[in-house]
């Protein structure tokens, strides 16, 4: 591909690039500034990599407008590298040509299917569901009775889905994750639990990205939600009637227990754990392997467990490292009061 | 279904219920307090929703005697409305009658199937299988060679059973949990690892719920064992030859090492870590994200890591948060001090 | 099997055994200590068990030469009787004949397959696949496009493999492993989130255990790579573009971010989770529940969060269970530093 074409498309996308170098140059994919070749098109992420800016064989770097003469390789310089370079990426590696519908697909009768849809081996689809246009459903997945998925959404092998899920577009679902699931909800009568059938749905928006082995529990009575725009890692618990807003990023293994609402905007870090039934500001960060334990109302950083501003949280974990040396010091001024006392005391 | 016909049933569970309105009145569904229209049934958990249950339209209600007169829809008066309102919900979302035996299941000819199983498309059942009656197998679903699975048990889709263990009676696994997969057991000579065939099962009691994803680990030599009545949330991880006492509840993401026994009636709430080799009284509570590093043998709340009795960790944590300001204290009594000393020589 | 049959094969793999008893004694099974009948072939683990060493009823014991004296049964003196025991086990428990390919099984008329596979019901496998000799792929497995499988490897039912990844000889998956799916890579422009296509490979080396359920993403432009010798827990999720080096063992519920180096011969404990971009020194072990936050640059024990050395760590929890304590001793010192200011005036 000419750098043209991928100018062309930065271009389309409304990316102000300013271009400086051959355009008619060919790179055919992206690489790391170290292991590019001519053939390569590279970007410059932080200015520890100035040196393998300068060492760089790449065909194209993407770069900061103030780098700009750190190089004379082809540029293209922009405010935001890495998002250029996500499009960039986007563009050298083009989701295949629709596979159609593998002949030991199980499809319902009653299930409608979009145009243009990859189904994969041994894939179920239950009664009433309704695929869009474009959709990619990879081997061994099952999505069950009265559930639906928006046009372009692409789900890896083995996903599975249960009843009367709402699935937006371009949402991309990657193995093993489980989106429906019956929750942790029991009644417990004199030691023995009963179970709650769980009526909710679980609703996804659009843009949504759930990593391997996720799984998103439905709601109890009330649905439980993932708004557009959320990123959620692998081995994430999403448990029973949480709602996720706009935008959210949640790393992996983080666990959210049920009812909690998580705002706009928010980051969890990974190995995070927020209890259950309470509400988190938008825009709220929570450091890794922090335990949220209750309402967060103020946007902030949060870390540790139970959870503080991070800034409170570093100094106590300072103070922490101090408490063997301040221990001792408890000790020396125990020991010199004593002597005190004595001295006055003999006086 | 009329408000007579949950009653009856009630009556049939042997639940004291007094009703107080008009037992005609037609109900479909259970809902929350605040969503309810006139065909919803709803509950009252807890003091902090009278204001909804003043305002809710809900067609009937379940509640404690003690807050009577602080609605005037019709009224189920029980001790325990969340066991009652689990039961109503169960009786309005019956299982679903049985499908049947998918033609694409591939069953083996030694395998028993009882009566009205569900077998969904692509499960596979292996050699000696035993499957009971009323049994619902999701579609993916693989069931190890000598397995067995009893009356009523529901497997989600995409569930893995190894060969050999053995599960009760009314159990629920979870779309992805694996039942019997070879755990951690090696043996290292010389910075080599080799793996010890794990010839134990996986024995499952009735009545047992396990959620997505979660593992279980068949016994190294001896069997893992989960008692009846015991409930497992997503995610987490029971180590070989672990034992789960009857009754016990496991929130998501906590991990249980190998060879550790944990008692009847315990609570482990989420991303609890147990080490292996210990036992853990009947009755124990572990807090959200504590870690227990040796053996508990008295009942009781425990909480942080390593894990100390709750009402400790609490202290604990409140000076923690203190820290900084003992910091500053013990440097004021420091700087005191020195004073006094030099007070004192001069005298 | 003669017990003649068992020292044998040890002799062959190079082991050091002195045997007191009768080798035409016939062993069918391992077992422990407690359990063990004449059949059966135990080992002493460790000084513990001296008690159960003496009841046992075993027909062979494995056991360090030091506790010769300690039994009258057969005996095998080793110097690593849990090694010597793993090697019986594994030839008292052949994987077994291979079973062919099942006729469901959809593999694409350009892969490769070798000699003596055994495929189950309904795996996939797709363009251009190369699996090797005597590998064993579980019911309902799924392998992408252009991936390898060496020989002997084994995966269990419901395993995912993406697309061209290379697996080595003699790797063992888990059920519900992912391998290669597309991690946590996303650029952010204006609060939108954009998906970098993941271009790099997951390499797996030699004799590689990977648990139930756990999630290995493949690169982001670079390859994911786990060394061979490494055992990998249940639920344990490594980042892209990670390096797991030679020989290291990862338990459950780990969480590795992206791009971070573990060393050669590591040991992480449960629930640990280890920051991204960072290098881990060879031979470093990770308590359980510790969070890595930066480099390791000398081999040792760390725990904690941030962890630091043990033994630093080990002392400030002793100073936590002391706080309180502490807290009151520091009250008192003030008190006391007051009467004494108060004296000095009056005097």
């Amino acid at each position: 591909m000419k750098l043209q074409t991928i100018l062309d498309y930065l271009a389309k996308q409304d990316v102000d690039v300013e271009f400086l170098g051959d355009p008619s140059h060919q790179v055919d994919q992206v690489s790391g500034l170290v292991e590019a070749g001519s053939s390569h098109i590279s970007f410059l992420s932080d200015s520890k990599r100035f040196q393998e800016l300068e060492s760089s064989l790449a065909g194209a770097i993407i770069l900061k407008p103030e780098y700009r003469d750190m190089t004379s390789a082809n540029r293209l310089l922009v405010n935001n590298p890495y998002y250029v370079y996500a499009l960039t990426a986007q563009l050298l590696n083009p989701q295949k040509p629709p596979e159609g519908i593998h002949e030991s697909a199980v499809i319902d009768e009653t299930a409608t299917i979009g145009k243009r849809v990859s189904v994969g081996a041994y894939v179920v689809i239950g009664r009433n569901v309704v695929i869009g246009n474009d959709v990619v459903l990879g081997p061994g997945t099952v999505i069950g009775e009265g559930s639906q998925v928006g046009n372009r959404s692409y789900f890896a092998p083995n996903v599975s889905v249960m009843h009367d899920c709402l699935i937006g577009e371009d949402v991309r679902l990657e193995s093993g994750c489980v989106i429906g699931g019956e929750g942790f909800g029991f009644a417990n009568e004199q030691g023995e639990w009963y179970h709650l059938p769980q009526i909710g749905r679980v609703v996804i928006g659009d843009r949504v990205y759930i990593g391997n082995n996720t799984t998103v529990n439905r709601g109890a009575i009330n649905d439980t939600v993932i708004e557009s725009n959320c990123i959620i890692d692998c081995l994430v618990q999403i448990g029973h009637n949480v709602k996720i807003g706009y935008g959210t990023a949640i790393a992996s293994q983080v666990g959210i227990a049920g009812s909690t609402e998580i705002g706009k905007y928010c980051v969890l870090a990974g190995q995070v754990g927020v209890t259950g039934h309470v509400t988190i500001a938008d825009k709220t960060h929570f450091g890794a392997k922090s335990g949220v334990t209750g309402y967060i109302k103020e946007a902030g950083s949060y870390s540790g467990f139970p959870a503080v501003p991070t800034s409170e949280w570093q100094k106590t974990m300072v103070r922490m490292k101090g408490l063997n040396k301040m221990a001792q010091k408890v000790k020396r001024l125990e020991r010199e009061l004593e002597e005190i006392k004595s001295q006055l005391e003999n006086n």
